[in-house]
């Protein structure tokens, strides 16, 4: 395969479309080209020939004279196929291609046949449906959007065409640089990524921020995340937060969250920052671009009045910025610049008689106190603070080189300082007019440091009985089912070592008796056969068994009320089983899900999954300490604490039972979704219990 | 009182302090007022006298001829009484204090004498610890903040002077022109209440904005919003969301949730619109002192790309906001405008190809349907899509006076864009540079119509039987108890007709015998005894008593446990009661809050409150309609309308319980908590029982 730096670095760049006509696509493209001063060679091509912006287009791409990295391709959809067809036969490493009408719009035909042929010859294909791509390492627009681009070091990939383009004029009036901007469109062949893979460790690229619409090749998607992610910080925007549906289908797991659900928990498992907005995003990509990173959690506020400080205490609160609340420390290092009635507590206030001298004094004593590693610098307007001279204090501070720990300011007033704050911005130094959105970036910086020092990649190895699984799955196969009866998803749990109740299945009254002996009673007796679903509904169902008169009865009455029920069922046996004692009710799931591949889910049962969408997933890698943090992250998990009297019960079974069901799915991908509903957690140390197991198949054609 | 009109459009101003010195406070006040054109007269005073400003000043107010309607006083806090006392005794009529230094740094009895002095002698007083009053009808700028104030429609009222400076800069900034700006600081008499009251029907006034740090009078406050939110639209920034306590004190009912979420219930109860930001606040006061209400809630988003539809679509379900999905009605009226690959579904997407003119068609269309009751309209920039046509078309339509719907615009995109975004801000068009921020504002809109429209403020009378309740208060007053005994409790349920568990109080086991008969067997039996609390611990409870024989064991074994756990406890008797069905567990609560006044709280029982903090509050009035509104508004609402198999419970008898218990706390002020815990619910007819109720009453102090 090509080498993914050519489509970043291309020593040659066709147009093919080109035109010599202002206002047509294949005009901009060249004049883009061109106006970025692009590094390599741009080779026009036309079937008419002739000139165009001072070059010399060729009427076909196989005469164009030496190799071309990159081919762009602006021509009618109807005749693209043969367009793409030219360049790979040519040779060519990549082709981007912009013209739309493809699977976009149903014709995914046409667009299949298009990438196929192009990755036979060996081309890789950027879209259909694209704006383009711009890189700064090339100083390549290879784009139909605005001419100028402001270089650095921020890199775009976004789903949407039109929202690329007005990025590209927004990242410029917000004064972002950027190292890279890509438009991925239908993602025929090259999606987010293989992008990933380049912008990791493109030595342009501070930040990456995505725009994306659906997910595809989740697995490797969250691979990339994850790997990626531990380098440079990504900021996400996607949208259809609103929108359910979609997984809904296969199972019950499935359809106990929308889908926006998932993806926003297995984000911030792969340490994604996920922006609720493109404002946000913008904003958060600045200061990851520029900020250094907090060396701990203490964080102070400088501020000269109460309520603004209050106001920006609790955003910390939403943000998770931890104050520093060091009172001895606070006291030695501000009590020279906190006048009597202002607060040397977190928010240190200096009050409304602060000048901008006070404040850079304040600023100066946090910067030198090593155990405070961020400050949040807010006020108000006030007669004698000067904005002017809070401004060049702050130019002074910010253009230093020497600020080694990451600080925002947010002042309120009147036009003379939101000048200031704005010529301060157009700088780059973050200042932002609403104490809510500082506090938000500076809640970013620390989440960036936080989930990089947090991550711990191990992988799960948990020795499990592949073979006895392979073997049920068999069994279920050669029978032509896709789901699991009870005693075969137990023989999968035995198989994974998640205890599971003791049970049998008895063919004849003397097996029963001699089966409800052996477990110990009181046993519970349930009739077996794939033609009775609702076992109680048929009376197929027995409790509170206490000793073997009782067993008779009730094998017989099963065996009656079932026979009466449904007379041509075909009955397998009658399952003895032990009956439980109470614990607390969990749910653990795990299926293979159409948008990030293999994905486990957790709950406490009934009710708080079903009613209150008390749940949380994860992707993979998964270990112990994510396992464990899945069940903290749920809202009733102090259910599982003990709460009320009751004792703490075995959060580490569950958690271990979480890695196992995990792993189930991971490693067979012709299982699609496990749930084990209930998992019963009893006291600390006594385990779990997997007491009702739902295993389906896949398909037989997407297990392949 | 003093008619709080002359406070807004005084006839004659004082300033003591004045000041001839530039710089001081006392020379700004009176300039602002020369610098604002006050319509009245204005009287410098200062012991110095001399001339100030091109004033002459008097050396003592009781010099000033004539009547004085309002005096400002900005001297020091230790010379502040004697200044207060002189106004008082001249007879003016109200007094804003900016002096600082009282009840905010501790030194509350100065404050409260100073203000009862003037309150004696009929002077009303605002602050002190303020910036001073600005008020368009009287043209009078009585702050020392800047000069120039922009007259408007939107009134702030500020407990925080330094913020109330700050934002007469940012309104300026922002284009948002003030009816009013009073600083309320300390409060020591005049409060939101009083302005809220003027505000309410001040013709200059449309919105009212306010920063609120902390609620007092808060029954009359709620009064205040609840009047005031009907006749304008209140928007509402309050900080200390993060801080809890300061009524964990009392009861248990009150440390259940924050005092933030107590406020944002009862803020929503009110119809107050409550902002997370001052930029969101702000944001919202624009469009909503120029807005036309919607008359219903079909929106449409139209929009040139897909992606930014989406963003928008995910935002109308985070504000509420209804999108229109008649189809058909849908097609009829944009088919003409939206090309074939676009979209005539909400949202509808006029595609990349839209120009300004495309968007404008597509605007004309919805705006002649009277099915469509709002207009979102958004884009990318587009090589198409002029800006300066956009802006254009932008400003005929906005300034035509024909608009009769709320619009609001956002695009993305580059220099040309946003400078003409930015022209339209400045004119007071609601046109935003981010979605999110562009559909929150529509929110508001749809928010303060809907609040309006949903109000019914039927009071609720309820009979119950006062004197039973008194009676019970009395003895237990006369007992020197703030507890009430179960049984007390249990009256009171009866007194006010919320269904309890049959139960009397035996003395003697032929008593506890009779007793048991004439309730119906299962049974239970409890000790009586202020001494013993625990009555499980001290082997006090007796449960599933089946006949006279197991009522004999049950009494003689209550006794000697209680005897032997605690020989010197007074025993009032032994409790006999019918014994429960099973039904879902709520919590009823009400208490005298220290910030709202009476206030009462719904929840399920147990887990549900107190670990997923799944609660509900509520102030007066209060109905059937907010009774009912409480009860599905908890998350696990769900479980009250029956899940999985489960009936519907009385939904109804929940309601009325709420409201009986409501109006207990809000007649007797001696009573200061109530917990029924749990309130059961029976099925659909089946009414509730109160089965716990713990009552406390409040220190007698309190109670007068």
């Amino acid at each position: 395969m090509q080498d993914i730096k050519y489509l970043f670095e291309p020593r040659s760049v066709a147009v093919l479309g080109a035109s010599s006509k202002a206002g047509k696509l294949g005009n901009t493209l060249v004049s883009n080209l061109i106006f970025s001063k692009y590094k390599g060679k741009i080779y026009p091509v036309n079937p008419s020939g002739g000139d165009i912006l001072g070059l010399a287009a060729y009427k076909d791409v196989a005469d164009v004279p030496g190799e071309i990295d990159l081919a762009v391709i602006v021509i009618p959809a109807n005749v693209t196929f043969e367009a793409v067809k030219s360049c790979a036969d040519k040779g060519v490493k990549f082709v981007a291609i912009i013209t739309s009408g493809f699977a976009e719009i149903g014709n995914a035909e046409e667009e299949r046949k298009m990438v196929s042929y192009a990755l036979d010859h060996g081309t890789r294909v950027l879209g259909p449906n694209i704006m383009g791509i711009y890189s700064a390492a090339a100083r390549m627009n290879a784009t139909f959007g605005p001419g100028d681009i402001a270089s650095g070091n921020v890199a775009i990939v976004t789903q949407s065409g039109a929202l690329g383009i007005a990025m590209i004029g927004k990242t410029k009036v917000e004064n972002i640089g950027l190292s890279a901007i890509v438009s991925v469109g239908n993602k025929a062949d090259i999606s987010e990524i293989d992008l990933l893979d380049h912008l990791a460790s493109d030595a342009n690229t501070r930040v990456i921020m995505m725009y994306i619409e659906g997910v595809t090749h989740g697995e490797q998607f969250v691979d990339a995340l994850n790997r990626t992610s531990k380098i440079k910080p990504i900021v996400v925007v996607k949208s259809g937060r609103s929108k359910r549906g979609a997984m809904a289908a296969a199972s019950h797991t499935g359809s106990l969250a929308g889908e926006d659900k998932v993806f926003d928990d297995i984000a911030r498992q792969c340490g994604v920052l996920r922006a609720e907005s493109l404002q946000e995003a913008m904003e958060w990509c600045k200061i990851l671009s520029t900020a250094p990173e907090p060396v701990d959690d203490n964080a102070v506020i400088i501020t000269n009045g109460g309520g603004i400080g209050v106001m920006a205490a609790d955003a910390c609160e939403k943000y998770n910025i931890n104050l520093y609340d060091n009172l001895t420390d606070m006291n030695n290092t501000f009590s020279s610049v906190v006048p009597k009635f202002g607060s040397l507590k977190n928010p240190v206030d200096l009050t409304g008689e602060a000048t901008a001298e006070d404040y850079f004094r304040a600023i100066n004593f946090a910067l030198s106190n090593n155990n405070i590693s961020s400050i949040l610098c807010l006020g108000c307007e006030t007669g004698v603070f000067d904005p002017e001279k809070f401004a060049s204090r702050t130019e002074e501070l910010y253009f230093s080189n020497k600020l080694q720990k990451p600080i925002v300011f947010s002042f309120v007033g009147g036009a003379r300082l939101e000048d200031n704050i704005h010529r301060l911005k157009s700088e780059g130094v973050p200042v932002y007019n609403d104490v809510l959105l500082a506090t938000s970036c500076m809640g970013a910086v620390y989440y960036n440091t936080r989930q990089k020092q947090d991550y711990a990649p191990e992988l799960i190895d948990i020795p499990i009985d592949d073979k006895a699984i392979q073997n049920v799955i068999d069994g279920v196969r050669k029978d032509g089912r896709v789901f699991l009866f009870s005693h075969e998803s137990q023989r999968i749990m035995r198989a994974v070592n998640i205890a599971n109740p003791v049970s049998n299945i008895a063919h004849t009254l003397e097996e029963a008796v001699k089966y409800a002996e052996q477990t110990g009673y009181p046993v519970v007796m349930k009739i077996v056969s794939r033609d009775i679903l609702h076992k109680s509904d048929a009376g197929g169902v027995a409790l509170d068994i206490d000793n073997e008169a009782e067993v008779t009865d009730a094998y017989e009455a099963i065996l009656q009320n079932c026979r009466r029920f449904k007379p041509d069922a075909v009955i397998e046996g009658i399952e003895v089983s032990e009956q439980l004692k109470p614990g607390v009710e969990t749910i653990v799931g795990a299926r293979r899900d159409l948008s990030f591949g293999p994905i486990v889910m957790f709950g406490l049962g009934g009710i708080y999954v079903e009613v209150m969408k008390d749940i949380v997933f994860r992707a993979f890698p998964l270990n112990i300490r994510e396992a464990n943090r899945m069940i903290t992250q749920i809202k009733s998990y102090p259910l599982l604490l003990g709460v009320r009297g009751e004792t703490r019960k075995d959060i580490d079974a569950v958690a271990d039972a979480i890695l196992r069901v995990g792993t189930i799915i991971k490693r067979f991908k012709d299982i699609s979704d496990i749930e084990i509903n209930p998992l019963v957690a009893y006291d600390h140390g006594d385990g779990v219990k997997a007491v009702d197991v739902r295993i389906l198949l896949s398909r037989q054609e997407a297990a392949k």
